[in-house]
């Protein structure tokens, strides 16, 4: 089947012959539902009887966003595998996959309608009681299982050798990394935050800690990360949460895919500002949102250590002082990863809904530079933090409360 | 060609076949001369008329040293394309190759008969005056080129991908990294020393910082790395320095191949009690041996920052501050690993000539001890020195000198 940009009549078929969903008689109807950049996303669902529904996504030789970053259609291939990983290791937590086509770059998965995109959630203000403890144990399964401490080392070699993602890894390195800190052309800059982004771009022992960080980025294959784990890219509901979008899946720093989630509750803890208008119901989100921050980490901590002590076993390696130091380095690397992922979407490219809602410029303002500062302390202080509330305290330093 | 182990026959009619560097009606005469472990090593030469002559190497299916280690016959493949980098990246500091034979895994390569294994001239207390010049070059040119900062990072994330290496990586996780620091049953510890070698196994801070540099040896793809840059894989002239044997290279940390040669260079330091019997005599030759561990990190240090000026350009990286950083972090790699691949050559199951040939076994343990101390302190204090002077001062701290 030779490749060709799947349309609502086309994918229908699709779904038809690439999986048994459906009976062979049944009525089908098939919606293009994608709003994300570098797929064709379909709904493809019956429209009597069981109501079965399946969701169709297609790789598209070039993203959305800009025209000029060329995403390879082989990301279709890595989304799907890591799917797969995901389901394994971490069961009900990603979507289950129904079949692959690797002429099409196009997989045909689950359909999660009944979940909604996690940021928006948040950004209306929802609670959703199971999320930290889903995403911890997301976090720690995910990432233990595909380490040299839940993987055998000589198959991971190997399997890291598929797992290579070098167009999709550059566009971090150039969004996250490089770009908000100098007077990149796609930077989005705010007129009225422009000599605070500014103060970064001057500020050189920022930009060295964020260079280590990238070089980290571009050379620890320490477990095969989603990459790309921002509210954005997780599905809930009060009772489920599947983490989503792996297409950026490579063998990087575990402390990326925190920092990811943990970051963007930071940013939409800043939006509240405007969002929650009645200053004690703004209180309580927020709490909720720090108590969130905080539970991630101890889930995913708790974890992690409960999976090393029961599948480390290498004598080196099952030294107690050896898992403390890796804690410790995976906390400053997941708060240090934080705030490189709040400060690309106040000053980058790609930003992100909860702030740019906003529509009065002042109020936006002063949560993008509380955005900011938080950012800042993150990456400065992550190996100096002893622990997760530590950090909860820098958020609240800078946190604009009225 | 079918694979079949070569011999002195087939090895002759092999290099008339794949080079041109014999006339068609020359004589050729073949000798086998490996005492290497992991391959067949040929060397054919014409007998009449020019005198010119090649090498051959072979991988074998299984490595010599140990059966139950298998080490690939993609080994050539690696080896081949590595010495063709390094031929390119380092032109003079690594042997031509002619040919390469994919289904034979045999190279053709320069015939460097005039040169001696560096560990035998040390040995007998040879100076080699370009040495330390040239091992610096080679390693700041080898690794510059091949990491993110000498080399497009898409390209090279393509390019780890051919140097995956899991078999050759595994014997050095067990051997240099993990096997020394308990009681493992392919362990060599002279009955003299049991007792220091068992102080690092119950040492648990040393054993959390060697299994911190293996986690880096086995997650940091900084750069393509010799990976067995020991004294046994240098040839030398009074004037022409040959790294060799490159089959163990993958995409790993800097700092193992810098750590490799000054960590040898320690060893025979020690094993000088012994071989330079002469007091004035083996002053003067440790002398030479620290000026040579102290300038290759300085030529190396040189040309490297030199090679960072020159090429890098990305507004993140051509920060001052992130170039200090980077060359402190790969200052105490370097002497960390020094000190992992020192310990393995005193208690581990592949030990070295410069010591094993002291006959006395008292003097024997003594140059062992030192050797162990000296490791251990570079291991523990790698981060805390400010420059290389102050490893040599560890060195001589810990030096047995008469």
């Amino acid at each position: 089947m030779e490749y060709a940009t799947l349309n609502e009549k086309t994918a229908l078929e699709f779904a038809r012959a690439k999986t048994k969903v459906f009976s062979a008689d049944s009525q089908l109807e098939c919606k293009e539902i994608g709003d994300g950049n570098l797929n064709m996303v379909f709904r493809v669902s019956e429209t009597k009887g069981s109501g079965a529904s399946v969701i169709i996504k297609q790789s598209l030789p070039h993203a959305r966003i800009d025209d000029s970053i060329v995403a390879p259609l082989d990301r279709a291939r890595i989304e799907s595998e890591m799917l797969v990983l995901h389901d394994r290791n971490c069961p009900g937590l990603a979507p289950k996959i129904f079949s692959y086509d690797r002429e099409m770059y196009a997989i045909i998965m689950e359909d999660l309608s009944d979940h909604i995109v996690l940021r928006k959630g948040l950004i209306a203000g929802t609670v959703y009681p199971k999320l930290a403890e889903h995403i911890g144990e997301f976090l720690a399964r995910s990432l233990f299982f595909t380490s040299d401490l839940g993987m055998d080392p000589l198959k991971k070699k190997v399997v890291q050798k598929s797992f290579v993602n070098p167009d999709l890894c550059k566009i971090t390195e150039d969004l996250v990394f490089s770009n908000p800190y100098f007077d990149a052309a796609n930077n989005k800059i705010d007129p009225e935050i422009r000599e605070r982004a500014e103060e970064n771009w001057k500020d050189a022992a920022l930009k060295r800690e964020v260079a280590k960080l990238k070089e980290k980025f571009m050379t620890q294959g320490q477990a095969l990360i989603h990459g790309d784990l921002h509210t954005g890219s997780v599905f809930v509901t009060a009772e489920s949460t599947k983490a989503f979008d792996p297409e950026f899946g490579f063998f990087g720093p575990m402390g990326f895919d925190v920092g990811a989630i943990i970051g963007n509750l930071v940013l939409n803890h800043a939006s509240q500002l405007w969002h929650k208008k009645d200053k004690h119901e703004r209180e309580v989100f927020r709490e909720y949102l720090l108590r969130s921050f905080r539970e991630i980490w101890y889930v995913f901590e708790e974890q992690f250590r409960s999976l090393w002590h029961e599948h480390v076993k290498t004598p080196l390696e099952m030294n107690p002082e050896y898992l403390e130091d890796y804690m410790k380095r995976l906390l400053a690397d997941s708060i240090g990863y934080a705030g490189c992922k709040m400060t690309r979407r106040i000053v980058g490219l790609a930003q992100v809904e909860d702030i740019r809602s906003i529509p009065d410029a002042e109020v936006r303002a002063r949560a993008q530079i509380s955005v900011l500062d938080t950012a800042r302390e993150f990456i400065m202080r992550r190996e100096e933090y002893q622990n997760i509330d530590e950090a909860v305290e820098t958020v609240l330093k800078f946190a604009v409360t009225q």
